[in-house]
């Protein structure tokens, strides 16, 4: 049995007698959950760990990847993560792991690895001015957290100052739904997981732009990775795209500090809120 | 026996004994392909063709679907569509398609079904000011196709007059990477399917943000959909985000004539030229 830790630690990794299978432990390390809600596997950990295993079994970095949830891990479950590569002859790799707790779906993740060496390169999207991270002021973008849910304790997140209560207290709703942080992993090196885990702010932050605090129960995590530069804070530059039949749809753009683009999310979720 | 056309009857799907396993014939009409290329499944077509798949088997409408692609239909083959429904009791029924030909998986397509009623009701994204359809003009926007490749017969494009030419001519490299465009499916009423079909737009115009003539071979197809608002002319803004180890990143907002937004697609794609 081997282990590995990965995004900076906070998930393990079990290997299994079978390559195709490894296996995360519900931690408290992986889960989230409001404070009057049992803590459960946080999205953004399940798509880092399902990338982890993605590029453990076709030895190829990850290009795209997304998670369907189909139902939730709580906290002192077990995911087996189960892969199979339909793909692995072409010159991407295509794969699929699936998360199962004692054989019930929990969800499904298929991811493309193997970007290709050389063709043009090319970034259209800017991050816009923002003050640096040293200028901004730490928020907690989640409602109270379970004391049992500790993984958005490894989550940093920086706004503007004083933007985060004036949303709230105003119950102001953005006119252009965009949403500006700075974001990282304590102690992790960037990597495709601490993208994955970064890209989750998107419930949170959509629920932030109609002035209200809360979040969402994910139907997916969708993440596209054009690369990796070494960066102690990532720009995060969310965009809501809007709020219909009880689902929430928005995107993120994950910008090294020096403003290139490392990643770009997207979701839709059901929508959650904590204030009412 | 039953058939149904399906997306203004641009596909067939054939149900057999197994309510769960439907069959998509690879005709003329869903396939698409550059001049010297054998015709294949457009992978718009195959996105359209699982929604189609999804919401009969979960009797709901969908709110997101993503196709993953392991490889091509080819012209002439017959696509056996198998659902598997791991989630329906909750609110929200997640469901997977696997597009199978002659055993060889082609693609697989994660779905979430049954918008819920109520909830709020928010658009952010705005599409900017453009020139009505009328005022635009035709453009075919992919190159020149095999004359048994028809899907693209039936999908008209309109860009404002003398854009696309020029952005050719010059090869004159986008600086914001938006591309804005009319699509619509002839004789087709607005359906998920459809805009699957216009989806599909991203590979051809982030290449064409780049002055070239191409596309793209698509990793994934990903569509959320917001709401259904009766259109003649869906309004199409495409975003590149970038190109990077050989491949290219992209997303579209589709708007009804009127303004509403009606669905956002994004999709990774291994970039094609054929201006070379």
């Amino acid at each position: 049995m081997r282990r590995g830790p990965d995004a900076g630690g906070l998930y393990e990794l079990i290997a299994t007698g079978d390559p195709l299978i490894w296996q995360l432990p519900v931690t408290e390390d992986v889960c989230a959950g409001a404070y009057e809600v049992e803590p459960f596997l946080y999205g953004g950990m399940a798509l880092a760990a399902g990338i982890g295993v993605l590029e453990r079994v076709t030895g190829r970095a990850v290009i795209r990847a997304q998670a369907q949830f189909a139902s939730a891990a709580a906290l002192g479950e077990r995911v087996d993560l189960v892969a199979e590569i339909p793909v692995t002859a072409a010159p991407v790799a295509q794969a699929r792991v699936t998360g199962l707790v004692a054989g019930r779906e929990v969800f499904t993740i298929t991811g493309a690895c193997g970007p290709l060496p050389g063709g043009s390169a090319m970034q259209w999207r800017r991050a816009s001015t923002f003050p640096a991270p040293e200028a901004c002021e730490q928020v907690t973008l989640w409602p109270r957290q379970n004391p049992q849910a500790r993984v958005r304790r490894n989550i940093e997140v920086r706004m503007r100052p004083g933007e985060y209560r004036r949303r709230l207290a105003e119950r102001h709703t953005s006119t252009s739904g965009r949403i500006r942080a700075w974001g990282r992993v304590t102690g992790a090196p960037l990597d495709a997981g601490v993208l994955a885990l970064l890209a989750d702010f998107v419930p949170a932050s959509v629920v932030l732009a109609t002035g209200r605090l809360g979040g969402g129960s994910s139907l997916d995590n969708t993440l596209r990775i054009l690369q990796l530069v070494p960066t102690d804070w990532v720009r995060c530059e969310i965009h809501a795209d809007g709020l219909a039949r009880g689902m929430g749809h928005g995107s993120i753009h994950l910008y090294a500090r020096t403003g290139e683009l490392l990643a770009i999310g997207s979701q839709s979720f059901l929508q959650r809120y904590f204030d009412e």
